[in-house]
Parts: structure tokens; C-alpha cells; sequence
């Protein structure tokens, strides 16, 4: 644990992932917070506009010159708007977890076919893939983390052993979240008596996660175009993935799929291995990804659940457990219960 | 439309699918609702169990003597129990339509696997499967109606179209279901505190409602087997399937998909063909079916979205559809808007 | 009954009240639904905004020339916004029920107070306040009817009996509404994620339904200021008051004020007496008010609750109600179950 | 902090109180929690009947020879079960924090209007009331504590400075209450469909949190019989009072009763003094209470909002902040953010 505390900012913290990265800095053991910016709300303080999250710091408008001259960041921007900023702060030096998809995409193409040009291009292959339970070495040394998606974070970790073991012929993921996810502008979608006593799907056909999660289940060995489709929930926070895959090995005996699990998992901090069908109420406000394996007899199909917090494990304590990879510090320093 | 009333008891109204066909019954014009009985509550006003469901009658302890000289009844039993009551019922000349799962299923066979012994095999051939969408002459012609699932319903009928089309060649569908399908008894799975901000899967891998669905699909051409999961959300009526099918013809025209649906659909009361996805909401307290048919271009699937509310179409306005049919009457007397 | 159907148009169906005033009037037998007009989704169809109501109708601009040639008239405009349309429509002859406060207060400086410059003063004597149970002879003369606030009608209906009878010496209201009574714009405030898991109240401590309340109590006899207090609640439709009532003769017995509630509402269609705590789930989607009466022995205050849906009693179904009486149709029709 | 670290023990953990204790004292840096024992679910993990507690110990049958051998108890057990096993826990000299009414009254009379007789009653003298804000000093060198019930922790809270400035003449409190607060007995009123869009009043008009309101206003300094009033809400966790009160003083500047509140709460480590309505979104899974102070000019009237965590600051942090009183740590060891 080094003698100072790292000096840390968070850029865009008045939404609902920046504010939860906020809070877990604020209150961490070795990280200085030291200013949070914003794009609205300039001027307001932090703990007014989330009161919960206790954090008394005023929202500043972001000054790279100023805000900037910290050892590590935090950057909560929209897509298409954080590869500028993630460029100027990596200028002054500072490690940066990115919370954008603007680095999560290794191939150029990809990333410009699903969100258009790419600001800063050259910056690609200097992003490490921040999903600590696949790359915790490369993540240690790295000065820019892509933090993944909340979906993607979920359904790989779902389905990382079956992938690793290539007994992925085909996947279909119905992916269900709360609210919380839509982020915090409000719209017709999030308005509350639209969600109330509500499910539907959205983002159908194509949903921008699906390149995210076929590239990462490729480098581990499934190279399959997988079908995924998310729902929106009548709650706040909270993502399940329900994971249908027809196995490479139909007749895999369901003890090896198991043992595969445990393999992967067995002394993962935050991966949690159930038996019965995983649900999020029990990984709410944690940074626990919970699994659990099925296997429909009938059909030979393996069925994988997949719950996390999508605020936390989905999004901002999984920066943190970045940040701490990244600054050699216990890897749940702030985060675990 | 007949000049008299036609006379009903609804055994079972103690239960939430009971009372609300109770319900529709007492509002109804061409039906007399005489009787209303139960296994519990024996006594208490049915106003007072469901004050919403507004029916001014006490709640009786079944007696078939008494109660089952009527034209018509709805047996709201669990599983089992309900068969007995039924032939009961046929014996004294009564028209029923029976919510159970206990004639849905044509194979004397299938049912023992799933269910156990069945109490009266000799009435399972005189049953009719009763999706009026599917079975509308057989229903007006039927003194026995087997009243289908709510699952079911909403994916027989999202599936149907390419199910008679012989292009179903996989299908794994996600049921999400709010938590009056899980009915009225009070239990760890139905607290509050365990549904409120949680979504979870249950009944995994086997589900009773899987062999009356590949039942009613192979029957219209598509012989394989389903995977079907079903969810619990935090919502208390609305069922939402999302049905996700390798083509048997991958390369076929999803104009050609939208003809099939609207040429089976186009003319139908209860059915709703809609472009965005299926929510179960705006089917709430309604006898309406509504699906979306989607293409993922990626993949070659279909995807297909059934809403219905659980309670309603699900059971209790689809089973006085059915009576309706039975009787001669307009199909959507009083279950229409 | 009238021989021909009654042309009617809602004005401002794009909101929540709006649109549920022009599905009760789609469906009404003896009203003839002509126009929907709006102030947003102008050309978008009503039931693809609000696919539940099933109006297949276009929302139009609002043309008084062309739309206000009607019999009857529902304005759904803001407080202050409406007035000036509501002179047009009187102007061209049509029947005017005013879902807004513009007409509500009786007392010109009032209004005033509360709401700013009248923009129709002329008009307010004009106008007979909506509440049924009330006034059913001056609605059934009027030409134009200024209906309740959601919170008055709970409110005034729950305190009605005391106050004729001269009763209250000082009354706390502590009102609990669900968002739609918030309306359909999209804010922090009716985000899901800021209303879900959360309870608190607004408006403190000068809500402008107080001076509506306050002058109709005084009517009745009750000229006192009143406390109220509205909060808003995790749910969408439904508003329940409870009201704290310290007596003006506080050894009443209490069967004596059980009888003034059995003669004012013992005959009263849409009133429904209880023993039990009255609860909004009773009167979801219901023109129907819910009232208890309780006695605290230990202070000798009068405990009354009142629950209703803010949308139907509260709004929409109670201008039918009122549309009814001014037509001299049943007054249930079209809106009682 | 002690050199080592004291030995601790939760009876009745496996309730939503007694499991929650459990859990902050397993993570606790100075409890070591060696126990917890159950009257259900006996010989089950605690992490599987409550997973989101993550608590991996199991949950056995009392038995005080081996689980009384402890430095401190919480006994989270129902009213009148309590006492026998507090009596026992004493005569073995582990301090105890009881979190039923048994010990809350100082009156064996009042006790025995409410409760019945009193099992232990040599005991009440020795017991102080577990309020730290009240009582901090006694709660310090006290063995036997009597956690206050959540009405009354919010409420008594709300009121204090105003009871204590002589300032209240009468007071009407509203409370509203999320469905943790019912237990985890699965009845018809804790079925998720029952609460779900829904709210109403339960215990009227004696709830039996009364006297113990009244008894500690009496104390301060208000020696007034309250209305109380608790309603149920569609949420998990969480507590709101808004209490109405007439003033002594009606003419008092409302800077002066602010002025009371800040001197009373200013300095204390968990009061939330706001200006907006204290909600209870901004209190969960907290030991926060946020307290809001209103003026109602029109009537004088006092309006004060109490927010809690009903299972937190109204029940098992609550504990553990006199736990940590009773063995002199800091207050907010292991509850503090």
C-alpha cells in the first residue's frame, strides 16, 4: 500500500455512474478525491444532486489543465465524447478508466461501423479490456483501461468457461435490466409510469453491446455471432443474463461443464458460483458477478444465468477494482463488503 | 343471442384466476353467475377477498348436488384435483371449461411424465385444447374445454404462423411472467421483499407448461423441442415471451415472415400485430394478445415477442371466450373494451 | 337516452387525463368521440402513444372552428392555459367540463393568489364545481363544469359528512398519490430510478389544491384552514387521503358519525363505505371513492381515509360522470363497471 | 479499540432484523461474530436463506449453555419471547442489545395494556432505552439495552428539540412504512400482488408503537397523547414519518425552531439535517436518519418529515451502534459509510 494516497478525479460525475465512482473513491482507503466534474449541474454539489452517495464536493465544469493533474481518472462520458478527453488526460500523464465504449473495441472497423468515426484512433492498442477476471495482468500494467459494458460484463463472465473449453456452437442471450441502465436523462422510456407494471425489449435487432461481447468470447475461443436482446425491468438496478447455448459437445457430461466453472472461478473474489438460477437482488450495491450452470436434458442445451449490479460490477465499482489492479493495491480495496 | 341467462358456477373462485372469471361472469350479459365456491375463505364475501373484482356473493364449499346444476361452469382447481370435479360436472350435464392443466394434454402418457396418474383418462379424448385463435369451431361445438396456460397461450400464438409454416427449426424461448402467475399463496417465492428489485429465473431446466406447448406446435407442423425458461419480475399481471427461432429456411424474406403473421392474425379480435416490441402493459387487464416479429440479420432468426396479461388471456378472459364460443355468443361479450 | 349520439371532442389528449377522458368517451354508448386534439404528437395516432386506451384516432392541432363544433367538450389544458379555450367553446355553443383549476375557485382573488391573472373572469360564475355527490342538480344544468383536483375530490368526499355537521375544529390531510398524478412529463421527479424505493413529500407546505379544499369545506360548513400534504409514492395510479380530524365535539359517539357517513353515501353509486382501512388497489381503473371512518379513543380525533385513482375519480371518468348528468344520461354509463 | 476482539452472538437471525445484525457484525473489525441462532430454518447457511448478507455460518437451535457464553447478544426474537432469553443471556453476563418491545417500556402497566404480561419484569429497571442520540452516556455503561422499534426511532427523533423547547401542544404522525418492516411471516399482506400499487393504513387506530412515542416525549418534555398512524408502501426498506404539530407557540419565528434542530443535531454523526422533504431513498441501507423541518404559515402548524431505514437505523444498525456504545468503540465502527 504505498504512503501517500493517489490523487484521483471523475469526469462526468453527474450521472449515474460517475456520481457511484464518486462515492467509492471518496470513501476509499488510498485514493485522494480530489475533483468532480460535470457536463450539467455546474456549480451544484455532489450530495445534493445524490444525496445517497454522501459525497460533499462541488460539481465543477472540466478543465483539463486544472482537473487534470491527477495520478488517475475516472472519465463517465458518452460514447464518441470521451476519446478526447481520455487523449488529453493520458497528455498530462494521468491513468485513465474509461467507462465509454470508445476503447473496448479492438478493431477500428467494428468500433466505426457501430458508432461512427473514431476520434482517437491511435489510443486502440494502448486500451487494455478492463474485465479484471480475464485480463488482471495486463490490466496492472496498463495506463489506459476500456472498462467494459454492464451487458457484456455479465454475459462473458457467463459464458468465459464454455467459450475457453470452444463448446460454443451457438448463443442466445436475453438480457434484462433495470432502469438505472437507460442513464439518468429523463425521457418517455424512463418516465416511472411507462416502466411501472412493465416489460418490454428494446434495441432490437441490433444492440451496440453484441460486437463487445462476439469480440471477447472470440479471443477466448467462440467464434460464433451470437443473438442479443435486452429488456427493460421495472426495477432500478440490477442486469440479469439468461445464456442459451447449444454446446460444440451435445453430449458433454454436465459434471465437466461444472468443473469448468469451478476451474475459471473457484478463487475469483467476485464471481460467485450458485446452484440455484442466479438473481440480482442478491449482487444488489456489490461488485459480485453471480453464476449459476443448468442443463436442459431435453435438449442437451446448457443454460447460464448471469446477475450483477449493473451500477457496480456493471459499471463503476469495476472501474475501481480496475484502479486498484492499476495501482498495485488489493484488488477489492473499496469495493468489497 | 339467447333469451334467457344463461346459468354459470365458478368452483374455485377463492384463487386469482377463479375470482376474476367470477368477475367477468358477474358482469357479464348473458351470463347468471348462481354460485361461487372455494377450497378456503368457505363463508367470506368474494367482495371482501377482491374488493376490485366488485361480485356481491359468499363463497360456498363445493357441492356438486347443489352447485352443479348449471349450464355452465368454470373449475378453477389446482392440477389433479380438478379432473374429479369435472367429470362430476359432465355427468350432471354441465358445459366446462376447466383451467387446469388436468385435459390439456392429448397423451395419456405425457401427462403421467409430467404430472403423475390422472384421475380420469376416459374424458381426456372428449377435451378441446381451448385457444379459440386455433381451435374456434372445435370450441363452439366442445362440452369440454381444457382452458390452455398462460405461457402457452402467449407462445403458441407468438409461434403459430411460423410454426404452420414448417419453419421452425429451433426455438428457445424466455417467459417473464409477474407474480400472480405464481398464484395466491403466500410464500418465501411470493414476499414482497423477495420479488421488489429482483428478477430470477425458476423452474429450471423442466417446466410443466414445455410438453403442452411442443404439443400444440407440432400439431400445426413444427416437431422439435422447445427450450423454455421462465422468469419471475416485479410486476403483479403481464407475461411476456420472447421467442427466439432458427428458420428452417434461413434465407427467407422477413416480408414474407410479416405476411405469414398477418394473414393469420390480420382478422383476428384478440390479436394485436405491433412494429415495436411487445410490451405487457398495454395489455393489462385485457383479453389482448400482442406480438412483434423481429429478424435478426446477423443471425438469420426470427424473433418474436408475446404479450399477455397472465390472469386474463392467460386464464380467465380466454376462459369466458370460450364460453362464449360454446354458448353461440359473440366472442368478445364481456371481455371486449 | 338520446336518439342520436352526442358529437363530443377532447381537448389536450396527449396527457395522461386527456387520453383516458377520450377512451371513456371512445367507448361511451351515447357519446360520439369526433376529435382528439394536442399540444405534442400532433399527426401521431392516440394508440400508439397510449397503446392501452386503443383510440385509433389522430391527434390534431387544436382548430376551435373546426373541432369546437361539437355538443360537448373535455379540456385537458394547464392551469391558466385553459380558460381562454373554454371561452371559445362557450362561445360556440358546446358544453364545457374543464379538467383544469381555471374555473374551480369561486372567489376570483383566490385564484389569484394562487394561480396568477385570470385570463376568463367573467366566466367563473358561470361554472359549477364538478363533484357529484355534491352538486348533481347544478351539474345537471350547468354548461359549464370545473372538475375537481384529484386531491379534492379525495378529500372533500372523505370530510363531506363532518363538515355538514358541523364537526371539524381543525383537520390534518396527509395525501399519498402515485406519479401519474404528476402528469406524463419526463423529469427527475418521475424518473423511474428517483421515484422507486423512495417516499417523500412535495409541495410542503403550500400545495395549490389547498384553497379548492378549504372552500368547499367551508360550504359545507367547515370554515377552517386546513394542513395538507400531498407525498408521492412508488406506485402510477391511485391517491389515498388520510385525514386527521379533531372534532368539534369530541365525546360524539362514534356510531353517531358512522350514521352521518351511511346518509350521505349509503346511496351514492360510486361511494363505497368500508370498515377496513380503505386502500388505493381496491379502486385502480375505478370512478369509485373508497372511504373509512375510524376513531382514535385515546384523543377522540375522527381518523377518515379516502382512496380513489387520480386519473378516473380524480379526473378523467369523473368529468364522464359530470358529462352524464349535463346530458341527462344515467350517471354511470360508460364508467361504472 | 480492544486488543482483541469481542465475542458476539445474534439470536433469532434467521428474521429480516436478526440476519441483517448478523451480517454488520460479521464484517465488524472488532466483533467476532461466533453465533447465530434461529427458530426456523435451523441447520441452513445463513448466505443461503439470506444471500445478499454474504454471512457463511449456520444457523442452529439456541442453545443458551453453548451460545450464551459470549461478551455481547443481540436477541432479535418477537415481543414477550424476548425477555425469558435476555433474563438468561444476563445471568451469564453477556451484555445485550434486545431488539423487542420487552424492555422499551419503563412502565410494567403500560407494558401489560399492550403486550400482556411481562415475563421478566425485575428486569425493566435495568434496561435503558438504546436511542444514542437520547441516551448516549447511560446506553455506555448500560448491560442491557432496548433497541427502540423504528416508529419510534424515526419519530421520537423528528421531535425531540421541539419536545424538549416544551414547543409541542399536539402532534398527528403519518408514518409510512416499506414491507420489511411487516417480518418475513409470507401472509396474504405481505404477498407481493397484495402491496404491489398499492397503500394503505394497517393498525388503526392503536398501533403499539404509541406509548413508546408518547413515553419518551414525555420524558423530553411533551406530555401529549399522539395520533399514529402507520401505512404500508409498495417498497422493501425504508421509513418516513411527517409529523404535524401544533405548536405551543404558535407565533415562534421558524428560525428559532430551526435554530433548536440545529443545536440538537449539528454535531451528531447520524442526523441529516435537509430543507427539501426528507425522503427515504437517500436513508437506505444506511444508520442515516434525515430530518426535515417545514413552517405551515397559513395554519402555524410545525411539519417535520423523519426519514430511516426501518431495518437499519430502525432496527439492526441501531444495534450496533449501541454495541458499540455499551464496549466503548467509535459509534460508527462498522455502520459508518
Amino acid at each position: 500500500m504505498p504512503a501517500e494516497r493517489i490523487s484521483v478525479a471523475v469526469f462526468g460525475a453527474a450521472g449515474y455512474a460517475g456520481s457511484l465512482a464518486a462515492r467509492l473513491l471518496h470513501h476509499h482507503p488510498n485514493f485522494d478525491l480530489r475533483w468532480v466534474t460535470a457536463r450539467s449541474d455546474i456549480g451544484r454539489r455532489l450530495d445534493d444532486v445524490y444525496p445517497h452517495h454522501r459525497v460533499p464536493m462541488i460539481l465543477e465544469e472540466a478543465d483539463v489543465d486544472r482537473h487534470g493533474a491527477v495520478d488517475a481518472a475516472i472519465v463517465a462520458y458518452p460514447h464518441g465524447a470521451s476519446a478526447a478527453l481520455v487523449a488529453q488526460l493520458r497528455n498530462r500523464g494521468a491513468k485513465v478508466v474509461d467507462l465509454s465504449a470508445d476503447f473496448r473495441l479492438r478493431e477500428l472497423a467494428t468500433y466505426e461501423e457501430w458508432y461512427g468515426a473514431h476520434p482517437e484512433p491511435h489510443l486502440i492498442d494502448h486500451a487494455v479490456y478492463g474485465l479484471p477476471e480475464l485480463y488482471r495482468e495486463q490490466i496492472a500494467g496498463a495506463e489506459l483501461v476500456a472498462n467494459p459494458g454492464c451487458y457484456p460484463t455479465a454475459t462473458i463472465l457467463a459464458l468465459a468457461p464454455l467459450a475457453r473449453a470452444g463448446l460454443i456452437a451457438d448463443v442466445v442471450v436475453d438480457a434484462k435490466s433495470g432502469v438505472s441502465g437507460a442513464g439518468r436523462a429523463a425521457t418517455d422510456k424512463t418516465h416511472f409510469v411507462t416502466v411501472d407494471e412493465n416489460v418490454n425489449a428494446y434495441g432490437v435487432p441490433r444492440h451496440r453491446h453484441t460486437p463487445e461481447i462476439e469480440q471477447e468470447l472470440a479471443v477466448l475461443g467462440a467464434d460464433t455471432r451470437i443473438t442479443f436482446t435486452p429488456h427493460l425491468l421495472p426495477l432500478d438496478q440490477g442486469e440479469l443474463v439468461s445464456c442459451y447455448v447449444t454446446l460444440g459437445d451435445p453430449g458433454i457430461a454436465t459434471e465437466e461443464l461444472e468443473a469448468l466453472y469451478r476451474e475459471a472461478y473457484g478463487h475469483e473474489p467476485f464471481i460467485e458460483l450458485v446452484r440455484e438460477p442466479a438473481g440480482v437482488r442478491a449482487v444488489r450495491e456489490t461488485n459480485f458477478c453471480r453464476i449459476s450452470l443448468h442443463r436442459d436434458d431435453r435438449t442437451g442445451r446448457a443454460i447460464v444465468f448471469g446477475a450483477i449490479d449493473n451500477l457496480w460490477k456493471g459499471t463503476a465499482s469495476q472501474a475501481v477494482q480496475n484502479l486498484n489492479l492499476m495501482f498495485g493495491l488489493p484488488e477489492g480495496t473499496g469495493i468489497a463488503p
